[in-house]
């Protein structure tokens, strides 16, 4: 990263990670926020300030994300970046990605998919690559799952290694200690037909995990024949942190890449209330074998504004076009201190 | 990385690490051995696969690297590279990188001091940076220790946080599990007198440990005001593993850098014979904290020659210059199959 940084930030997306986004660059040197959008009615029109529990006065919340780039289109700079917490499908992200891109900025997201869109877009993220090296800006989908703990960080330990068998992620996340998004992301209280439905419509189950299974077999250098991924729900044997009996606690769901015969990377999550023990666990079956945990966990929501904040700086620098996180060197921290 | 991936790989110093890092090149599709070279009466001149212990016939052993690379000087390709296992002190190794730059060949070194010039040798640095640009190569300095576990790992946690107050890395290493030289850099066996007389040789002790620091300061967005060392001996309290009571088991090892009043970084490396769990614990102070465990610890000289070999490629893509393993994208194994 060139020092000294500077960027204008952006906010589109005012849910509880994008307001934590904003609280977190409030303040920061050579961070100057240009500006937030949002449509919901709570937020929209009042000032950020206001809306991001900050003191002070600044702008407004414009509604709409076409407001806010118009806004500041005519100083348009190199270090203009938007911050997108939007969704996580990419099909309906994209074209928010591609109003960003038009307006010359640079693109960070939490979208899951756009962590890696060869995945399940290839033709969406080519047309996204495109045109973001045509407009010179950089594009980066990231938070923590995707974006690091089963992806970025199981390959910077798998680094160490001369040869690699297996890689196994498990992340246990205990869902009571989450906001409330989240219980119902996982399902927690529902029965299991209601489960059942969840995922079949799609409502139900954590986005990017096969996204975090390609970025890690290419990184491991494995041909991917298949990625297979599966949700089973966690049931409640006894009354549990408001969930009865017999009702789903939350989710369990595998990310399993084959090679040949032997499943080689794996990829283990659960998210569930009244679990014991949340940790990360990364186990890499090689030369030489590794063994990493992190204990209790990276926190869901503060690990994935920190992995969105921090990418900033590189994202300013980055070559024009889309990245991943496997792709960048985001060795660093936003700047916390003048 | 690109890929397919090719690369032409020159083996110069055939020291234990050097050797492991030929036998894991041998096989591997898409690299070629172009060549070994090592002064020492009992390599020069045999063949490489001999000095390997692998099968075949192969090329000899070239006594001097000014040999090796001219033979193979006609057919210079972009991919071809260096791999330099031959010190720790980087004004003895730099004329060997300078001779190795002209000679047209990127640099993969496990020089501990290249890891970061900037700190100890900045004009050095900058020599090499500016003869590595001209001359349209990459150079890089890594093992795992420095190199990843204290400061490439480490940046990699802490990339989840939203602020970082203090970051505090432990290595625990049992030298007695370890080859030879590592018992003797580390002092097992001596007396505390010999010990002293040691360290203040600079004949005893890990080499590295401030640069580790320092880039770990770095991407924490850290000013360094100052980078302290110290180095203790680790004394038998009863015989342990041939060392008699009273005697040196090994170092304790630490690394510090201060921020206004606090400090923000502290690496602290123990290598001994008869420490019980070895382990590496990176210890993030921060929002959200991270604790992270490697059990066992990586095992130094296996994740040196991993650290080594799977930089191959992206040294070969990289841009031509001075790099360091926090400014490189090294996500990923060199692969290992075809």
């Amino acid at each position: 990263m060139k020092r000294p940084f500077r960027a204008r930030v952006a906010l589109v997306g005012l849910g509880p990670i994008g307001i934590e986004v904003g609280k977190a660059l409030v303040g920061r040197p050579n961070v100057e926020l240009l500006g937030a959008a949002d449509p919901a009615p709570d937020k929209a029109g009042k000032s950020i300030a206001e809306v991001l529990g900050s003191s002070g006065e600044g702008p407004y919340v414009d509604s709409t994300a076409a407001e806010l780039y118009s806004r500041s289109a005519r100083e348009r700079g190199k270090s203009d970046v938007v911050v997108l917490c939007t969704g996580s499908r990419l099909d309906s992200v994209a074209p928010q990605i591609e109003q960003a891109i038009e307006a010359g900025l640079h693109v960070v997201s939490t979208c899951e998919e756009l962590s890696f869109p060869e995945l399940r877009h290839s033709a969406l993220g080519r047309r996204i690559d495109e045109r973001a090296r045509a407009r010179g800006v950089a594009v980066l989908g990231t938070g923590v799952n995707p974006g690091l703990v089963m992806d970025r960080l199981a390959l910077s330990a798998a680094a160490a290694c001369v040869r690699v068998e297996r890689v196994k992620v498990t992340r246990i996340v205990d869902a009571a200690k989450r906001r409330g998004p989240l219980r119902a992301k996982v399902g927690a209280g529902l029965t299991r037909e209601q489960f059942a439905a969840g995922v079949s419509a799609r409502k139900l189950g954590h986005v990017g995990l096969s996204e975090s299974a390609a970025m890690l077999a290419l990184g491991l250098g494995l041909a991917i024949e298949e990625i297979t991924e599966t949700i089973e729900p966690v049931i409640a044997e006894r009354e549990t942190d408001g969930v009865p009996a017999g009702h789903v606690l939350g989710l369990h769901q595998i990310a399993l890449v084959q090679g040949g015969d032997d499943p080689r990377v794996i990829l283990d999550l659960t998210m569930a209330v009244g679990v014991s023990d949340p940790s990360d666990t990364i186990e890499i079956s090689g030369d030489p074998p590794v063994h990493l945990r992190v204990s209790g966990g990276f926190h869901g929501d503060r690990a994935t504004v920190g992995c969105v904040v921090n990418a900033i700086p590189f994202v300013v620098d980055a070559p024009a076009g889309l990245h991943t996180v496997v792709t960048l060197p985001l060795f660093g921290l936003l700047p916390q201190e003048a």
